[in-house]
Order: structure tokens, then C-alpha cells, then sequence
């Protein structure tokens, strides 16, 4: 892939709005009793939007409960400014994990080879290895704007946003807006 | 991954109980006219969960056929003890080939990287390579256990028992099991 | 994989009649102004076929329209001698690009696993890399013959040709005719 | 619809093999404890199918359980001489209710307008009305067999039967076996 | 359908909270602009639910675009008090008509039954007959509540209350949470 | 449903262009051997057009192979001034009945309610009745354009010729255009 790759590249917005949600039924029940919520998923989500000169619009917390997780996409889209939305949580197969079947229905399309090569490329990570295909991470475009879905783990979201999420969330949305 | 992930596996059972179903009609069909019958795609799998310190709970031998491929993976699932079902056989192209087709429609989940991460490991393994995008094997959860479905190729068995099914069943049963 | 794979290879057809379908708006109406049209994907699968002792039956290019697409696809399924037709365009994320969820409607069956593998091979190619996962490139089987999608740039276009496409139709052939 | 029709009343067959299914786990469990079971619905099915010069292969009663459901399903289809599979009960929306999501899975071919006339019957019931729309019955076809999935209520099963099942089984048989 | 019934009917809850969703892009876009909205339809549908002793909850005018409808909706089930969703509007075969196809993305189940039912009924009222094949109406279940969505068109919308939302709805509510 | 209702008809175009097809193994191989063909039901959607005021624009027969079939549908759509195509035959439920599953595969929009309102009017003409289930006859909307698949009988296609097809076509193709 040349010339036209590097000519959507170019064209490709620079600066990026973000939305991240972390589905966690344990964080958001001591974030309702007030208790310290750690969330380093979320917080490495973040941190790379910001270091890569990109900015976070919004920040949501919710259990993993399908109305919430809905809800939470929802408002993200309806946020002025937002471009991408990442999740972090919920794409395992724990009967609680629920994200990407939820989200899944209300996609305009699935970008089917995000999860692929996403599990390819943990695949190669000696952190993960085979055990890469334990989740169900998955992408997809809705509104204009696009949709990670990543695991609840800290380095897979970390493998995630540098190797795919940042390199990729320009073209992505540039190819997803134009006529 | 990371903490979680090691969580997962010291909580996983350690010792799981195995189904074998071997799917092929040419066997069938030497089976029942009382003929030998080599199958060392079932053979390569009971091995490998025998050497791994697990146990095989039972075997059957079915044609490619819908209602037996079903009957036999509901017979397993009804088997005292078992946690895993490994299917051999029917996963390709061929007209008769239906065992993924057949045991997708009752699965209560579709492990959907199992596939995918399968094939990325036979495209390396220099005896398989690209024809790996011939096989659909693939996986998912029902009634609280996990179903294979591999090839009926005796090396295609034998990487995916080492790679994947024998290093990561007892994980995913912890994660399917839990509430 | 091994006798039997070895054994499909030998009885597979030697020689193969490939149909290759252009899917490009900006081509089709250049064509139509009876302007000069490149088509360097088009002009790869081509040579790859022959230069491969294969032989081309036929070749069309149509715009990013429902009802052409599958009008080609049919007129190339009945094509006299033709085993394995070749689309390139259309498989990315921009609103036109509808190849691969039109000609899905009418496959027989999917071939899930060439998607995956294409992308897979494009990671490690340190022309595409991540971006692999922008192709919803895939694969399938209608009537009996065999139905690659390829992405629109020349380098993909070669890539699978040259891995994927070139080295396996015969045997894929050979799986999806037998009995 | 006429010729063709009568024709093949003609040549459908005239006795037919039916099995019968409760699907309750109230009554499941009272069985399990041996205390006595009334199965009003599961009667009527049977009293109708001698009635009308057929005969009860089978009966079998499970509770509201997939895999129960299923495997009960399977064995009808794998008693000699059965051509008809009925079900009674589990067609509501309360959450336990699974007999038609289940055995949708395993049908070769769903029969779209075996509910609808049903409930179209049952709407101009003065018994049922417009509740009728709380049914979620169904019908299909697998393996040369036809399978009627109906609700629990004895009055919905006796309509059901007289108007729709016994008129038009051997008409249907007939059609789904030939060539 | 008889004694369940009526004991469904008994224990169902006598007063149940509303939530009323017009989707209309030509009211909306009058109401953005501060005219004088007339809405016939939605006024209909509160004066059936307050003349039978339910009560109106919530309303709300969205256009007829995805993502307003699905928030419109997860709003109304996060409605305190709420157990009944309707909508009006979006049901035809308009390009703009989406309203069925949004909202089935996140339906626990769907009531298949229900725009039958509506159907049938619409064929045999002089007002509608043939036409009501063009509306495709439905019905569903989500997170323990019933959502209808009926036609714009105000005749409809009030034969559909009379006939089946208002008389069935409390028993639907009930069969929908019972354990 | 009324004011819209009656102004739709209003600007619904008064005269269409049909393009009726055939779907017939048995006539397909009368007429490829020079044979006489009857095609009653064929005639009878002609005959009903050009007495309505429509125009017949093209006619075709095809075998129930799913090839031919689509074929025939797109050449159908790509024919100058063709509005409706209506089918004959394929809807039941034996194996060769193929036209519904295989033209549903290339729709923009199922009309989900026309079989079934085609099946309650068949439920209540005494010469059907309740064998109307039997047919799983359908509509919908492709390229601006809309399509019947009515059943193979002669009695059925007067019926839904002179009930739905003749009266609803300009109001839905009035519908399907509009923007
Ligand atoms: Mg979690
Ligand atoms: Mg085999
Ligand atoms: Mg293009
Ligand atoms: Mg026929």
C-alpha cells in the first residue's frame, strides 16, 4: 500500500479528539461508595492521547451493564469534539464481560481485522502469547466517528494505543469521513 | 497482561477432563463394518491430554453428519467430569465438511480469536504456511465448558494441543466458570 | 498438515481460468469518457496469472455500485472455463467501499480464514503493517468456484497474489469440487 | 392453490410418527421427585396425533434447559419413524423461556409462517385475542423431519394441533422429502 | 389460553409508567426553529396511556437519526418509574425510516409476535387493509422493560394502543420479570 | 392511517414497469428442449399488469438454481424502466425452493410484512387456509426498486396480484424514491 496511503496520511487530521470509557463493575462500585479508584487502563489510555499531541475529551466510568456501557458510547458521540472512542474492559469471556456484544449492535460497521490484528500482534508479545485469544477486543466506525475496544489490561492497552490505536486513528477517520 | 492473567492461572482447576470427538466418515464407515480403524488425530489429542496431566473422560467416533456431530458433542456435554470438548475433523471446505457450521449454532459464545491466533501459528509453522487460511477451526463456551474444533490433519492436532488448548483450557475455564 | 495435503496438491487442476473484476468509481468513469485508464491492480492480477501458467478468461471494470458488482460477479460465474475470480477495490472503510458486504450476500460460504491470513501477512510486511487492519479484504466459495477480494492498491494486490491466491487456488479448488 | 396442492395430498403419507416434548421444569422437577405429573398439554398433543390415525413414537419431559432441550430433540430425531417433532411450551418472554432461540439453532430451515398463522388463528380466538402476540411459536424443518415448536397452554396446543399440525404435517413431509 | 392467563392477569401491575418517543425529523427541526409543533400521534398515544389509569413518565421529540433515537431511548429506561417505552414514527420503507432497525440493535429479545399481530389487525380496519404490510412495527424486550414501535401515522398508533399495548401490556411487564 | 396515506397515493406514480421471472426447474427444461411451455402463473402477473394500466417491461425463465436466479433479478434491475419484478415459484419448503433465501441475500430492505400479510389473507381464502404457512413468500425493496417472490401457484399469484401487488406497488415505490 504506496501512494495512496501516504496521500491519506498527509490529508489525515493531525490533532485527534478522544473519549476514553472504562467498563468495570469493581472500580465503578467504589467510585459510588467514594472509595480511591485506581484505573491504570484508563490512565494509560490518557497518557498516550496526550503524548502523542492528540486530546481527551471525556472520561466515563461505568459497571458492566449494558444500558450504562450504551449510555456511555452514547454521550461520547454526542460530546463536541470527539473523534475516537476507546474503551478499556469487558471484551473477555467471564459471563459479566458484555462490551463488544453490546456495542457490536449498534455499529454502523465492525472493522473486522482490528481484533485480528490486535490478537496477532499480542501474539508475538512473550507477555501474552496464546493467551491472546482469550479476548474479543474489537473495532468499529458509528457516526463519523471510530471505536476501540481493548481488554481490561494495562499492557495490552498499552500495546494497543502505540501500535495500532495513535499510528492508525488519523487515516482511519479520514478514509471513515470523506465521500 | 499481567497480574490478572497470573491471578487467573494460579485460581484455574488444574487438572481438567477431556471429550474427545473425531469427526470423519471414512472412519465411521470402517468402524462399522467392524474394519481397523487408525485414527491418530484422536489418538495425538488423548496423548496430549494424558501427558499433560489431565484426563479423557470419553471418545466417540462420528460421521460428518448434523445430527451425530450434535448428538455426540451433547452426549459430551452430559459426561460426569468433563470441562473441555476437542472436535477433530470437518473444519475445511469440502462439500461434507460441517462440523464448525453445525456445533456454532448451539454455542453459547464463539471464542472468536481461537481461530484467527490458530492460523496465525500454523501461517509460521513452515509445514503449513498460507494454506492455514484453509481450515475454520475455531471455539466457543456452552453449558459452562469449552469446545475446540480442530482439523483432521495429525500435526494441525498436535499444534493446536500444545499451543493453545493444553496451555490455555484451564485459564478459559476459570474465566467461563466465574461469576 | 501433511499426506493428505501433499496428496490434494498432486490431484489438484494444474491449470486454473481466472476472471478479474476493477472495482473503482474514478477508473469506471474514466472509462466511460473514454479517458486513458491505469489500472495497475488489475494489470498485476493479470500478469500473476499467467505468469504462473494459469489463464485469464476475462476482465471488467465496474464503479462502486451494488448492482454492477454482483452483475460482474455473476457474468464471470458464468463464464465458460472460469475456476477463481479476483475483485480488487473497495475493501476499506470510506462509504463507497461496499465489495466485500455485497458479494458476502451471495457466497455460499465464506472462507473465514483469508482475511485473517492476508492481514496477518501484511502486518509482518513492513510496507503495510499495521495498517493491515483498514482491509476487510476476504474470500469465499459460490457454485463451485472460488472468490478472492482484494484491497485496491498494487502492493496488496501482489502480496496476495503472490502468498496467498497463486499458491493455493488449485488445492482450494480441488477441496470445494470433490464430492 | 390448487392442482399441485391437491397432488400432492394425494401422494403425502398417510400415517405419520410423531414425538412429543413438554418443556417445563415445574413438571420436570415434580417428576424428579416421583410425585405425580400432570401434563395436560403433552395429552392433548398425543390424543390428538391417535385420533387422527397417527402415532406416538416418543414422549419425553424436560425442563426450560438448553442443552435438555436439545439432546431431547436430537434423540426424537434419531427414533425410528418419527416424521414429526411437537413442543409444548417455553414460547413466552419470560427469561426462562428458550425453546424456540435453542432449537432455531439446529433447524436446516426455519418454517417463517408456521407462528404467524398461528397467531393470526389464535388472534380471531375469542379465548386468546390479541395475547396472541405473546407467543413466540415456531416451526421447522431438519434432517427430512418438521419440528413444531407450541406454547404451553393446553388451548393454544389444542387449536394448534387441529387447525395446523394434523391437517397439514403430511403435506409437509411430503414436500420436504422429495426430490 | 387459560388458567395462566388469567393468573398472569391477576398478579400483572395495574399501573405502569410510560415513556413516550415521537421520531420525527420534520417536528423536530419545527421545534428547533421554536414553531408550533403539532403531534398528533404522540398526544394520542399519552391520552390512551392516561384514560386507563397509567401515567406518563417522560416524552420526548427526536429526528430521525440513530443516534438520537437510541438515546432517547436508553434515557426513557433510565427513567425512574418507567416500564413501557412507545414509539411513534420511522416504521415505513422511506430511506429515512429507521427507527425498527436502531432499535433492534439493543433489544434483549424481540417480540416477533407483536408486529404480526398489529399487522393482521390494521389488514381486517377498512382505514388501513393491504397498506399495513408497508409499516414493519415491532416490538421488544430491554433490561426488564417492553418497548412498542408503531407508524407515525395517528390512526395506527391508536388502533395499536387500543388493541394491544394498553390490554396487554401489564400482562407482557409481568411475564418479562417474574423469575 | 390517513392524510399521509392518501397524499402518498396522490403523487405515487400511476403507471409501472413489471418484470416478471419465472422460477421453474420443470419449465426450464420443457422449454431448453424446444418443448411447449405453460407457465400459467407467469401469464396471469402479466395479464394483471397490463389490465391495471402498467406495462409489462420484461420476462424471463429460470431454473431454481441460485445463480440463474440472482441473474435474473439484476438484469431485471439494470432493465430500463423496470419499477417492480415480480417472481414466480421457489417459496415452499422443498429442497429445490431456493428463491427467497437467495434473493433475500442481495436486498437493501426486506419488506418484512408482506408475507405475512400475503400468508393471513391466503389463511382466510377458502381455498388455501391454514396450508398457507406453507409458503414463505416475501418482499423488498433493491436499488429503488421493489420485488415480490410470490409462490408458484396460479391461484396464489391471483391473489396476491389483485390484493397487494397491484394496489400497494405505486405507494411503495413512492415510499422507497422519496428522499
Ligand atoms: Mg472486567
Ligand atoms: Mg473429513
Ligand atoms: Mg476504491
Ligand atoms: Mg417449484
Amino acid at each position: 500500500m504506496t501512494h495512496a496511503h501516504e496521500l491519506h496520511r498527509e490529508r489525515a487530521p493531525k490533532k485527534l479528539g478522544f473519549f476514553v470509557i472504562t467498563v468495570s463493575t469493581s472500580r465503578f462500585e467504589r467510585m459510588s461508595k467514594r472509595e480511591v479508584v485506581v484505573d491504570e487502563s484508563g490512565d494509560r489510555i490518557k497518557e498516550a492521547v496526550i503524548r502523542n499531541g492528540h486530546e481527551v475529551k471525556g472520561y466515563t466510568l461505568v459497571p458492566d451493564e449494558k444500558i450504562r456501557i450504551l449510555k456511555a458510547v452514547l454521550d461520547a458521540i454526542l460530546t463536541e469534539g470527539v473523534d475516537v472512542i476507546v474503551t478499556t474492559g469487558g471484551t473477555g469471556y467471564t459471563k459479566s464481560d458484555i462490551t463488544v456484544e453490546t456495542i457490536r449492535g449498534i455499529l454502523d460497521r465492525e472493522v473486522e481485522g482490528f481484533g485480528e490484528v490486535f490478537r496477532a500482534l499480542s501474539l508475538s508479545d512473550p507477555k501474552v502469547g496464546p493467551a491472546s485469544f482469550l479476548s474479543k477486543s474489537s473495532a468499529g466506525v458509528i457516526a463519523g466517528k471510530v471505536i476501540f475496544m481493548l481488554p481490561g489490561s494495562p499492557d495490552a492497552v498499552s500495546l494497543a494505543m502505540e501500535k495500532l490505536v495513535i499510528p492508525e486513528s488519523p487515516h482511519l477517520i479520514y478514509l471513515v469521513r470523506r465521500e
